[in-house]
């Protein structure tokens, strides 16, 4: 292999095949942009005045509370609270739920976003962790969490899927684990939201944390929280709320407990649109498109040595990620040669997940992933293989 | 007067008439949604990776910065964080300056996203505050801040405008008390940033919180802070940065120590294309052609004994607020019967800003607040005061 990026002529006969859909979906449905321009031209500041602007704005919200209410079968739109994304979601869960002393239980699989959170209560609660490992597929050795629940643990907090290798992590299992021992669950949904199915009820879930502009096909600056009635998370940010202004703490009612300032209507005008999108199309069969895109890629780097996979690839029940290597290549000069020789962009290096990394061995060398999105075409992905065949033939 | 809201035949020449300015511009102009179109269909998630998508969300994003830094003449692009509104902006100068024991000084005009932070951290890091009043027209009572600086007063928090009376504070004799005591000046801008002149270096401003979405006339969604160099907040969300991932706190460099997560690209590409039309239109046009409008308000209001104005309106420097009530009547009665009989769009209440409610003795009735903006019309202004006649005469 020569890498030579910078410079060289593109050989492509795209224009820029775009497989960074696990960082953001780039192709969003044209009713979502048609949503958003509708909001931008028409809508007001959400906030219990009844004028027109203000209500066209508070009624799109209201509507997509209740659509992500019903996608993830959450307890009713009050318990919907917006974020701008799924890291602040997973700051309120996990600043506001913990006190002094207690002891949680997460993952090598998480995020910095999980990750960096619980170091901070760690430092500023002394609130203890465990995290569970995996093995060299990276599998969650789920058997692992039971024996690790202490008479302080109060809660679970575990990804749907890792970011970096696509593995799927089974709710249905962790969440009967957290039910029988009495903890709190909150998930990380980020990679999949809208793009696998997720059940707050049936997966004893209490803290569904998801972001609106990957799987949900929604604009960026849109992310939340779901919360399970009776769980009750401390207020993150304070401000104002449109109800109860005299009151000096944040209210109690819930989304405005968690929620302060303006809402990004505009964005969630799309988001709403998106949701409409995912429920007309099908979530499985988005993912059955995606896992299609991705076994196709897989199937044609079979027969190629160089090529290293990092995840399990097994299954179905995984997102359409393809985290991968050339022999010792590092993983930010081959993403860089895939972007400037043949216009397909990927994403190397660490992913915001260093125990997954140290996990697989991959700190130094990084991993180039692939996500495949509903909207990628068998004709891309043949691409992309021919691409990798190249750079493993020269 | 007889308030028939709700059900009687609308009495109007326009469709509706928006004067809710302060709490979100409606019109944008095309250029912005133009620009969200775009980065809808072109940008990935920036993050520090060379892929095409990521390259031009990280691009606009470094843009915007950028001419945010010039707009308000702060210590240059790294110093400008992106937040999702100014609550959030305001949370994070607030809990992330103070320590145990430390006074800090504010005033009555501040909306809740300053009061309840405030109220905040005097529950949970025992920091005390002092609120200076303000006299009969709702103008700060600026002499007295110097009186109620203590031995442990850290800091001067001060609203640019009130978002009730729209009365403007004097940022230059108030930034120059808090450098001749060495005080730190904190800065909400929510109702003036794109609409009236800000310097923080001549100001002394150390952090300026704004929004994108009122004066600015960009995206909900978008907002943040501008802080002086050698200024140190601590991180108040951690998460992913794209940078430094195997370190377990949020990296020391900014902007990044006070970003964490996906920015809304979108949001802010919108905002960037309406930093240009502001520039290019001229911020001073824009603040004099509102006042134009505001002034011819309220010279057709003149003679109606039955309008109280509140706030100082004997002079230009002020943001385009008209705050007013009829006789003795509920603000939103008022409020309502202008919406659901003549289509115009105000905005009744409490507005969040309590203390400001009890300096005006409004805390019962509420206020009606009618704001302009550089895209109302004289047609609209005119066909407000015949509405409020109307319903004086009646």
């Amino acid at each position: 292999m020569h890498i030579s990026f910078w410079g060289r002529k593109m050989d492509t006969k795209f224009e820029n095949v775009y497989l960074d859909n696990a960082a953001t979906t780039m192709h969003k449905p044209d009713c979502v942009i048609e949503a958003v321009v509708n909001a931008m031209r028409t809508m007001g500041n959400a906030g219990r005045t009844s004028n027109k602007g203000a209500m066209d704005s508070g009624r799109i919200i209201f509507d997509t509370r209740l659509k992500l209410a019903q996608l993830f079968n959450a307890d009713g739109p009050a318990q919907v609270v917006f974020t701008k994304n799924s890291t602040e979601a997973l700051n309120i869960a996990i600043k506001g739920l913990f006190n002094k002393g207690d002891h949680l239980i997460s993952t090598v699989m998480e995020h910095n976003s999980v990750l960096r959170p619980i170091y901070a209560i760690e430092k500023e609660q002394e609130v203890s962790h465990t995290f569970i490992g995996t093995d060299k597929k990276g599998r969650l050795l789920i058997d692992d969490i039971e024996k690790n629940i202490k008479s302080n643990t109060k809660a679970l907090i575990v990804t749907h899927a890792s970011n970096l290798s696509g593995n799927v992590n089974d709710l249905y299992t962790i969440g009967e684990i957290a039910k029988k021992n009495e903890l709190l669950f909150i998930v990380d949904a980020s990679q999949t939201a809208g793009a696998y199915p997720i059940d707050m009820k049936k997966m004893n879930i209490d803290v569904l944390c998801w972001t609106g502009h990957k799987g949900l096909f929604g604009p960026q600056g849109t992310g939340g929280l779901c919360v399970r009635k009776g769980v009750d998370i401390r207020p993150f940010t304070q401000g104002g709320t449109g109800v109860q202004s005299y009151l000096e703490e944040q209210p109690a009612e819930m989304p405005v407990r968690l929620e302060a300032g303006t809402l990004n209507a505009h964005g969630i005008a799309g988001l709403n649109a998106a949701i409409t999108f995912i429920h007309d199309t099908g979530i499985d069969n988005i993912h059955k498109r995606e896992i299609c895109l991705l076994n196709r890629f897989r199937d044609g780097l079979k027969s190629l040595d160089m090529v290293s996979f990092y995840g399990d690839y097994d299954t179905d029940e995984r997102t359409a990620i393809a985290a991968i290597n050339i022999a010792d290549y590092d993983s930010g000069e081959v993403s860089d040669e895939l972007e400037h020789r043949f216009g397909i962009s990927t994403r190397p290096g660490a992913h915001c997940a260093p125990l997954m990394h140290k996990a697989f061995g991959t700190v130094e060398q990084g991993i180039v992933r692939f996500s495949f999105s509903y909207f990628n075409t068998e004709d891309e992905v043949d691409y992309a293989i021919e691409a990798i065949r190249k750079l493993c033939l020269e």
